[in-house]
């Protein structure tokens, strides 16, 4: 599942927009076979890191977690986008995912 | 393990490039255990794609084979980082896929 | 007629940019013939959208429409930013359009 | 009309991306009445050049005249991409759409 | 010496990042003898602006202000990142300068 | 000075391109007293790296070795881009930099 409930409004603003968000993101291209979930989790997650989304990432670490991703996962894909993105990126991302990080600690 | 020998000649250009990529980039970043090296495979086919590192990205998807990630998985990828990344993303992660999928179809 | 009124600090901070600013592309790129203002906005805002330049994006919209160019258009930009961008591009455009969305259905 | 007889292969080889060209990209996306084609191809174009994906932008350059863009348009667009995306940007816009410089001053 | 104080949190939440910051970038990258670190910090700036990473880069141009760099050099960075990188790059540069430009002629 | 010799059909082909190069870019941006030619070059050769404009870097790494950037700085300058801009972004920039960095050793 991902960012269902987000960002409502513009999808009603934008109706062939929130459209295509229902039927061909949500009900087509997250549910086909080739990649699990969990995988298009890390996969959404690494794109987002790397193109400096933060705001969509933030989002997107928690579907992850929803998906199956553990939190060390998460912090192994922090560093690992940090050298193939660029230090900021780890940056933004390990941001992203402070609300996870400290759930998980706290 | 990643990009050991492309690229051989620059890595000896610039010799703290080359060390750093020995020491640091192969033997603890992808060592990390924190994520497998499959799943830092995917992350970092889905980085490479966002950021059109076509090149790069037709090695390291070799990589991920290797890794354990199919074939069947990296087309998931392809569609899932066409949608995050943008349709020209997907294009090139597809182009950089087809030794992959002509072998497997072959 | 681009962003001349934003951002005034910056360009007395910087006068070099200030000069150019005025001089070469509000007095000479953006009045060039061969493209017309309201086709230089939806490029423009195109490309903003593309590299998630959000908040100068978000003037470049209101600029677009005074330059003739409707919501509806917009509406369009954001989608097809969508597929060639990629997916976050199009939640910021509509984010960034949402003033000139909102007034019209008010 | 977009880039429907390029990279023939790739879309073969993933079936799912080959089916949302044809069934979303094509069919749906690109004949969404809010912006006409001839616009969508000056956005598509805009949104290539500032991404850096000559090939693409080729492509769609040729489209773009196909959907009534005229090169001196497409001349404007190559400075207006050069200022707001940077000028390499420009210099490769300029370069994709040389075949159509050459041919109208042929 | 870089962003040794800034995102404590993110550095402890993710360990592996931390470790790799302070042992590689700090004590071996910032400190390798090609490159002076007034000129690290112009080209690490450069590339900050370039990627659109605004709050790195306000830090960063403090930094280089520590390791010799000028307010005028800074200016003349901002012109030229907006040139090369697109005049939003510039504008973002420029403000995230604005501290050093408005102490200097406070 | 930068790229005045290259590309030269695409200037000719867009002429307002090519008069806001010479005017503009050439004899007013790399001549503005704020910034050393050879500080240009290391911001610009820093921002190409970043945005994977490889032609234009390899052209640019030329232009900084007139303008008295040294092989070593260049080697520096490649580790610092890896870093802050991703290890694709060093990998590329050292293989712009070869031709310079094979002369130096041969």
């Amino acid at each position: 599942m991902a960012d269902r409930n987000s960002n409502a409004g513009i999808y009603e603003a934008v109706p062939q927009f929130g459209r295509l968000r229902d039927g061909v993101l949500y009900n087509d291209v997250w549910k086909q076979p080739e990649l699990s979930p969990r995988d298009r989790s890390l996969v959404t997650c690494a794109v987002l890191a790397a193109l400096g989304k933060n705001e969509e990432l933030r989002h997107h670490m928690g579907v992850a977690v929803e998906n199956g991703v553990t939190a060390d996962e998460l912090r192994g894909l922090v560093v690992q986008v940090a050298f193939y993105g660029g230090w900021p990126c780890g940056v933004n991302a390990a941001k992203a995912g402070m609300p996870i990080f400290e759930k998980e600690t706290g």
